[in-house]
């Protein structure tokens, strides 16, 4: 960042606490992104007040590599987020894995405690349930929220339900003690999530501390919730009705930093760590806008993701940017914002996008499309190229599993793995955001952009130095049959032997 | 209108001119709509100043038609703007069409005359090209432009080119006269068509005159065109430099009527005729967000349009409507701004929004889409029930005519003319806007909803009373071989003896 914006936002503040909303929603579930119904007000706001991310990408299509790559400022890859039991396969942490985020890894909370900071996570943790992988041990100060998504078991008793922790102890389990009402849609976890929030504010603008707060919740991933208040008031459904509680709760939250006069010290990011589900369209199911599929897989709809920066006094209000963004980058400019390096001794894939936000700039980078360890496609400017495709196979989509319902492109949703590494298929997307008209392998066009393309995917092969995969071994022994703090509340259960096997995952 | 809105604006102002800008663009096209571009500062900005209407209609997937029904207030089924040669097809008035605005309609700049308006159109007409159709023999004072899409005869000296008016008489052709360079897809014709709004509005604010302007440009028409300081400026190719020039216009335009000081006595609208036209795309069609299809379809990617209410002083600034509004309300809205009745003996279509506008007050009313004279699709509330599908024919697309392109939905988007009258394919807009999932027909929302609809679709089918079809006939005899002012030009061309046939239309 050039010294103009440094000085400017030295000279406001003393430190810079730093927000990061890191929800489950599609691009186009946001009014300031197209949504027909626009009914997400407060975000809307947030964005005219802020700085709208127009190609802005997570880096992975599925939720638990996309958030060790947050926390990390890595690619999956590198930081072990993926598995290797078979090609282009997405992987995350049921509760029978094995693995988890490595102790090797540096995660923003560890470096920013060193500087000072008190980290606090709400909601889903996602890189890991043992307890080496507890977020406590890697970084953060504070934790309330659970290690897993509630999307199941549903309270069959032959498994453990997911547990909710406070902080080192669990506090109860997701359908017992968190009621999730699978009929009506009705939770007050958001609720509950939101209060956390409010309260960690207080608490630290009372102490003065620099804080980091990962507001990580799950409302919108199915079995999708909301509390009564909200229930039946979307126009879109019970999706909507989450939708509508989360705007509402970040408003509430921006509103309370701007009350206790904090806001201008509090540099605040929202974005998500895949595109919607659209399996679970269209009760469940969110919206990609125009973008071609969803989570899963690596066309637009699965890796672009809403983004708003806010940061009143620093972020010019109404900012639109077309920088190349990625969650990695929360990394690498969150360090930079706390005066810290990020470490030297590792590859990092996040830039600093200070100078973006602050200055306008538009920094030149690719954006990697991974599955699993395999590199599907890249973006480079407004070209994509595919090098490999897929949504996923034949013997699911017979089964009515659709990454892409209605969008089916001859040639590129593919449901088999397709090979394109010796002519990629290449995509323009500022003429063609919606990936349905490959330009033809005969123009210069092609020719030209993959001249530039092929340079960036060799360097980038060539010094790729993949992590050991953490998401390959499973085993039901290591589920969350007594985590700590069960005994105090009765709730241990009985682990099965262990009997380690190969973790599958079918697309 | 209530007493309140009334005098709000009759306090402020002792008359009201109108601009309706009546483009060729999708709903997705634009940045407040969510173009992930973001290339519409001047537009967004208008929309931010005013009212984005979010549920707004065309009258009919085909730009004939609707340009009728925006200037009568009637659906084209009753001004007679379709066809009867076969089922469910689009009709418009190509240089051969012997019909046009039958003189018993009454159009919107007839009745604004009588309060002493002077009424101008800049562009294209649409409404029929032969002398007893010139738009100066139906209310309007003044045109520059032509009777006809720019899209052919593309100057192959055995067909007459497309005359370019100024007022009665024809001061050249396209490509002849009006060059629009095909290769480049450089011409300068929106500057003129803006130049010609600039000395328009200038000259009636001097004569304290209120007004009627209808810029009806059609840049984004295929072939596209843009003028050479917007060639290549936008990162949507061809297409994107011309909504960028038209864009750039219209910011001209309401920066001119606010210098002036009479923005606070001008009510302004944007919206569109129909749908984007994705059989041009990628390089010269445009979005429709994530609406299905586009021009030429009843889906919502065919007749949901981009609009915007503009009135700075009277209509608050940001505001969102979900009134469901067509463009034949704008001549209802604009007769009641004027302070006239509506014509009383005989249907309009058309609702005064000024209720919507002003007092954000949303108003029951249906949506009708239509095809010739079949009533294809309704939409009550946010249900949309489809009484006939089709997109276009089996032959037309095997030949690579697709106006459904990357979208096709089984069962919806079909390929012959599927009748669904008893049972019809019912959509919840708001849970699924791209209409790719029909409710269950045994589901008691089913049930509700057609209940209903069923009651809704009988009234209208009862009191229907079609006009005489004026798109039934083509003659060569009647192109435009030597338009009024030919003579001085040189440029009358001889035309062949009469051979009325039926017209012929695909689709």
């Amino acid at each position: 960042v050039g010294p103009e914006a440094l000085s400017l936002w030295e000279s406001k503040s003393t430190f810079t606490s730093f927000g990061v909303f890191f929800l489950q929603m599609g691009w186009g579930d946001l009014g300031a992104f197209g949504e027909p119904s626009k009914e997400t007000p407060n975000l809307d706001q947030m964005a005219s007040e802020g700085m709208l991310f127009l190609d802005f990408y997570t880096a992975n299509p599925l939720c638990s590599p996309s958030r060790a790559a947050l926390l990390t400022g890595r690619l999956p890859v590198r930081n072990g987020f993926y598995t290797t039991n078979a090609h282009a396969r997405n992987a995350y942490t049921p509760q029978d894995m094995v693995g988890g985020i490595p102790d090797s890894e540096l995660l923003l909370p560890e470096l920013l405690k060193k500087a000072g900071y008190i980290n606090k996570i709400i909601g889903k943790w996602h890189l890991g349930h043992r307890p080496q992988f507890h977020p406590l041990k890697h970084g953060f100060d504070e934790w309330f929220g659970s290690p897993n998504c509630h999307f199941g078991p549903f309270d069959n008793r032959a498994l453990p339900n997911i547990p909710v922790y406070r902080d080192w102890e669990m506090i109860g389990r997701y359908y017992e003690d968190f009621k999730i009402d699978l009929k009506t849609g009705e939770a007050n976890l958001t609720q509950i999530y939101l209060q956390e929030a409010l309260d960690f504010i207080s608490k630290q603008q009372t102490s003065q501390q620099p804080f980091f707060l990962y507001w990580a919740i799950d409302a919108t991933h199915a079995p999708v919730y909301a509390s009564k208040h909200f229930l039946g008031t979307s126009q879109r459904g019970l999706y909507g009705d989450a939708v509508r509680e989360i705007d509402d709760s970040i408003g509430k939250i921006l509103h309370h930093l701007q009350k206790l006069g904090i806001s201008e010290n509090t540099f605040v990011f929202f974005t998500s760590d895949n595109g919607a589900a659209l399996i679970s369209a269209p009760k469940q199911g969110g919206s990609n806008g125009r973008f071609l599929c969803g989570k899963q897989t690596t066309f637009e709809g699965g890796m672009r993701e809403p983004a708003i920066a806010w940061w009143p006094g620093h972020i010019p209000a109404g900012g639109v940017s077309h920088q190349l963004g990625n969650v990695m980058d929360l990394f690498t400019t969150s360090l930079s914002l706390a005066g810290l390096q990020p470490p030297s001794d590792r590859q990092i894939d996040g830039i600093d996008l200070l100078p973006a936000i602050l200055q306008g700039e538009l920094i030149d980078r690719p954006i990697f499309y991974y599955r699993g360890n395999e590199m599907m496609a890249v973006r480079v400017g407004l070209y994509k190229a595919h090098y490999w495709t897929w949504s996923n196979s034949w013997e699911e989509y017979s089964k009515g599993i659709d990454f892409c319902p209605g969008q089916n492109v001859s040639g590129v949703t593919t449901h088999t793995q397709e090979e394109h590494t010796t002519l990629p298929l290449l995509f323009h997307l500022g003429r063609d955001p919606g990936e349905k008209y490959p330009l033809s392998f005969a123009s210069d066009e092609y020719q030209r952009a993959m001249e530039r393309i092929s340079v960036v995917v060799q360097q980038h092969k060539v010094t790729m130095v993949p992590g050991e995969p953490q998401l390959n071994v499973c085993d039901k022994a290591v589920m969350n049959w007594s985590p700590p703090g069960c005994e105090k509340l009765g709730k241990c259960l009985k682990p099965p032997e262990s009997d380690p096997k190969k973790c599958f995952w079918p697309h």
